[in-house]
């Protein structure tokens, strides 16, 4: 059995190549600019580490892998043209470096380069693979429409924004997780388990991302804090601040959040500690990993085979970057 | 055996009612719209005819032509936004009715959806048909990438033109006349065959096409013709002209095209006819369509299974709408 950091690098091994022809540059070049950026590859792994909580990697894990990850980089081309968005991971998104009609012709062929990955999987697996995979495609486009359509609206409810999170960042680690046991020759019982692990630990993680964007230590994070506040976009913690605070608190917030002031990020971070969300956060994040580790407890196979998983989950939700 | 106008309306019967959930009609919505704009479902059809050609029409054709069909609306989608197209069969685009981002995901999910459709079919045929489908989708991205390469360069090849359109019009015709042969029960060789007489007649059909927006009676074209001289698009007969033309006639037509005077149209017509451009024309087009009735000839089949196919090849090549 493999750590993450090892399965990350086996991954690395087979995905940093080219995954598309040299013909026609003005197509496959920015396709391959970005796969280029690199990643975390959680998703890939996690199908990965699916596989091998039941058994040895099986290769048609390394095809569901792939098009997990292929899958994922398109969403992320699209929802950059979609957010405007003028960088990615440091560098210019596909739209900005490139032009926009490149930016989602370079995501639909990566999206068709994905199925072709999953469909070289052996045709016993192939029908469930198909349709855990094709569910979970729907929703993540799904949760981006959501995401949009709450944009629009000045409040949110705190579940309506899990709903939209589930769809747009769990839905698919869920679907790694599933995949990489069904394809390691798990029963559907297991399979379950698997699927509700990664969906939990995508909440998990999603609280992580609102709380460090908030109060993430600079030096470790790489940004300075606040950049959700000064956008305005909704998350856990702004969300909850408005449910939670005292009317005077939450009239200040309204119009400090839709406001652009110099000290904004300052006296919105003061609310959130005078309203509990910072330790709410904390809690609400373990609740859905302690959810998301009884799932994997579950799961029936022998613990030690499930240490890989559960060290996933503490680096995922305990990260500071 | 069916005729065209029976497989049509037998298609309309399965592919007109709802294909995405009453959920999120922000996303659903704007989907279903455009599909209720209709469309001629010349490749679905081609699809059946494939399959009815060898044999009685499978229940897993009619899922690979709703994919197909699926698939095709997609790239309109896709292509309209990136042309930046205000109507579509007189009706409001997509990104024009709703905004860019929906119409983007829109697409998105239309993609993921013919898939599914896809993934229904029998496993015993999914890795040949997947293997085609996606060959034929990874190439139609191409030539809606090479089509906006070109927009950027002055003068292009007869050659290079010729690419792209089989690249954007034609695999995917092939494919689905393939994809048909392969689920109605064909081997190789007949399947080669109904790809190639998909490819030629894809070939003959944009000659067609160009030919029709340029010398079309606007009585039964239903716009007034020179659409494509209008907006500098390059076409078969422009690019012909520029060669075929004298070295005067082709300065002149060059100034004309670029430029956006209230004679352009007539004076391109007129360089049209000059350089026979015409004829030339129609004697491109016959020999399309002969190589494609020459595949369908050679298909080990009797003959009168091949009527519904040459009915529907004659149609596409000889319509005047």
């Amino acid at each position: 059995m493999f750590s993450f950091e090892e399965l990350v690098d086996q991954f690395a091994d087979r995905f940093n190549r080219r995954h598309f022809p040299e013909t026609l540059p003005s197509l496959y070049q920015p396709a391959e600019y970005f796969l280029g950026m690199g990643g975390k590859r959680i998703r890939p792994v996690m199908c990965l580490m699916g596989n091998e909580l039941f058994d040895t990697i099986h290769p048609d894990t390394w095809q569901a892998a792939m098009a997990i990850e292929l899958f994922h980089n398109f969403t992320l081309i699209h929802d950059d043209i979609m957010d405007r968005a003028p960088l990615r991971r440091g560098m210019q998104t596909v739209h900005e470096k490139f032009n926009e009609p490149t930016a989602l012709l370079a995501g639909d062929v990566m999206m068709v380069t994905a199925y072709e990955y999953l469909s070289k999987v052996n045709a016993m697996h192939s029908p469930m693979l198909f349709a855990v995979f094709n569910k979970a495609a729907k929703e993540v486009c799904e949760g981006q429409q959501m995401d949009m359509d709450f944009e629009k609206r000045s409040e949110i409810t705190l579940d309506e924004y899990m709903q939209m999170i589930v769809l747009k960042t769990s839905v698919l680690l869920a679907a790694s997780a599933q995949m990489g046991a069904m394809l390691g020759g798990s029963g559907a019982g297991n399979q379950e388990h698997l699927y509700q692990f990664g969906k939990n630990l995508g909440i998990a993680f999603q609280i992580q991302d609102d709380y460090l964007d908030a109060f993430g230590d600079p030096a470790k994070f790489g940004k300075l804090p606040g950049g959700d506040i000064r956008a305005n976009k909704k998350t856990f913690l702004t969300i909850r601040a408005l449910e939670a605070a005292t009317a005077a608190q939450r009239r200040e917030l309204l119009r400090l959040l839709e406001g652009d002031t110099e000290d904004k990020v300052a006296k919105v971070l003061r609310i959130f500690a005078d309203s509990g969300v910072e330790t709410w956060a904390k809690s609400l994040k373990d609740k859905y990993l302690n959810l998301a580790l009884k799932h994997l407890e579950d799961a029936a196979v022998v613990s030690s085979r499930k240490r890989p998983l559960e060290e996933l989950a503490l680096f995922l939700v305990r990260r500071e970057y």
